[in-house]
């Protein structure tokens, strides 16, 4: 229950809040000046085996060619390809075969002319030979083999380093890897891998309103949809998540939770904006540190803020789910990869497609719309939801991605060519 | 080292080897006859937290309105709507303030004609109104207010179950769970969701040639990578990866291996198409079941083959890693989405693009292209890379996805749109 002095203390910042946010950054500039701050987490050793998905904190360049040695591409008898210039299946040409070797042999014969070695693909090519005649164009004859094809020098052989060379620039600090990434790195034969550590996140969600999933609803009480979405995004983005909880609309809880929550590498806050906690978490941030921004020129997310306490960043982010999932995808998540190391990577694929109907947006404001996709015959279709409210989570879970309309227009026309973020 | 018995058994495979697959299986006929023996696995229950990228095993329907109540979408005044009517600078129209409402404060206020309340967003709408007039058309005049422009009922307020209704059929079961969805979830009150159990996955390398990364080379070894690789790409998907390690090419050792990891729901087997054990693991999986396929008409990844033992899947993928990663894609990872139950979505993100230089295939076989994109003014190019071999794997690195040419052709001409699937 509210005090009296609590609700005149709301209804003054009613009045602030009824003003709006007196200025508002721009998104860019926002970005910037948190980002310019935003430090790299030391690197950690892993293992081969836990590496997918980490960012890469060195550059890995071969210690080794790749294939090591040159080998057969192919199965069929080493020779030299000079050799067998002119043969033809009315002219075949006969060589001596000298044995044979599979992968994993090491590597004891050698040939001269007119000699062959039977060879699978993989095996380390003989000394003396260059190329592979394969066996559809050789007859066996026991000691001999007759060779009706002619094989150029280097045909069907993988030559020493090929793949890689030794020394190879391979895969580039601040890569996230990928399993093929992985796959690489265990041809090279690195078992152990520099990455960068993963930021921990505490995650504190404020407001009377709301009751954790699970519990049942009182009258004027909804769902903490926040926590959970920002626990799921972080853990996407390679981050440690840790959920501390509902704080009530009260300062000493709230300033209790975020100093505690301090021990993380971020914290993020969400609700930060309703009415009492709009002033509270502004003023927790700002006595253990500082504010870099606080109301941001975009639609949804407006009342995003961030600040740091020392080197940990501090985020303000809007308690509507969905304005909090992009004011997340603004500011967070590249705040994490600087975090984790990563970089030059699009954060999401990209579709074009028509819109099928005009979107307005405000001068000075970025808005991100969401949209669904309708493939046509010839094209694809760019179809806005029809949102009312940035609370409305189900448009998130029916769109297929969002269009941005940048700060210097006032909307898109219908028929447009827009680029699609997809999710 | 090999024994003369088992050299002069190779050698007889390697007559068999040289005239190839017998008869290789299209693609679609072989994914068919292998995804209709392929059973989901049961359900299990998890905590919301942990439900991130699972897949859904049940309908989830809404269990109560989103939001629950009608409420407040804007700060202002809550009032009838009707009242308003007529109301400008010129003319205000004047209400009596009866009190205030918060986020979170049970509803015990209710209005008549002419009356207001203070309320904030995300409150609860008092009992009569049917709207909210913001604070930038109020003045405030201590216990009245003066509202100087109309609006209409319904304006300002999120209607009750306006983002979900009541019993919605909201998630659909074999949907795999984005940050959205689980934020939806938490919206709803949900707590623990059913989704399906994780395929534990046994990953077999064989190959004399074959050594383990960290460790060093002989004249004729190669690193394993496809147990890295596999391994990556069993975690990307959802499965529970085991990796049982390299077998040396023998018969006992490699029935020892498969039949131990045979405790696990899948077993996959990369190599398994060199030479001894072309013959050693098809004849494995003949004694201790049944082979699906063996050789698909596809490239790269021709020697790929499947059966069952039981209701366990056994995998033989290629010993070339670009191969092993492609047999994957097409046949294990249907493999493994059913077993999770995953329905309907699509395995790639794509993009279309103009063909920057013919692709010759055969007709019959699928081949899998590996592009690089490269953006110009008008429209994407798609970039072929010159690859010679299967194995190499730095192609899939430099690689932004890949395009299919499919059964039914003999190439792409230069110049032809292409739908490229992105990594």
């Amino acid at each position: 229950m509210l005090t009296p002095r609590r609700i005149w203390k709301r209804c003054a910042d009613m009045d602030v809040r009824a003003k709006g946010f007196s200025e508002r950054a721009g998104i860019n500039d926002a970005l910037d000046r948190l980002l310019k701050r935003v430090k790299t987490l030391e690197a950690e050793e892993v293992d081969l085996v836990d590496c997918l998905g980490r960012v890469l904190a060195e550059d890995l360049a071969a210690q080794t060619d790749v294939p090591p040695f040159d080998r057969a591409a192919m199965d069929g008898y080493a020779l030299k390809g000079e050799n067998t210039f002119g043969a033809s299946q009315g002219n075949p040409l006969y060589f001596k075969v000298k044995g044979e070797v599979m992968p994993g042999m090491s590597l004891d014969l050698s040939i001269k002319d007119y000699e062959a070695v039977k060879i699978m693909t993989g095996a380390p090519l003989p000394r003396g030979a260059n190329a592979v005649a394969m066996f559809e164009f050789v007859r066996e004859l026991g000691e001999e083999i007759e060779v009706v094809k002619a094989v150029t020098p280097g045909k069907n052989v993988s030559r020493r380093g090929e793949d890689v060379k030794k020394r190879d620039l391979l895969l580039k600090k601040g890569k996230r890897l990928k399993p093929q990434d992985v796959g690489l790195m265990a041809a090279l034969g690195i078992d152990r891998v520099l990455v960068g550590k993963m930021p921990r996140v505490g995650i504190i969600a404020t407001g009377d309103e709301l009751v954790e999933p699970g519990k049942s609803l009182g009258g004027a009480e909804i769902y903490d949809a926040n926590s959970y979405s920002i626990l799921s995004m972080v853990k996407r983005d390679g981050g440690l998540p840790r959920l501390y909880g509902i704080v009530r609309d009260d300062y000493n809880s709230l300033k209790e939770t975020v100093e505690k929550a301090l021990r993380e590498d971020v914290v993020i806050i969400s609700g930060a904006t309703s009415v009492g906690e709009r002033d509270f978490v502004p003023q927790i941030v700002s006595e253990i540190g500082d504010i870099v921004f606080h109301g941001v020129a975009m639609r949804p997310g407006e009342p995003t803020g961030a600040g740091f306490a020392g080197d940990k960043v501090v985020f303000m982010l809007p308690g509507y789910p969905v304005a909090a999932i992009f004011a997340y995808e603004t500011f967070v998540r590249p705040a994490l990869e600087k975090m984790l190391g990563q970089k030059g990577e699009e954060r999401y694929h990209k579709v074009r497609g028509r819109l099928s109907r005009r979107v307005a947006s405000e001068l000075g404001r970025r808005d991100y719309v969401r949209v669904r996709l309708l493939p046509t015959e010839e094209e694809l279709q760019v179809e806005p939801l029809m949102v009312k409210g940035s609370g409305v989570i189900t448009s998130l879970v029916k769109a297929d991605g969002f269009v941005v309309i940048p700060e210097n227009t006032e909307g898109i026309e219908e028929g447009s060519t827009v680029e699609v973020n997809l999710f």
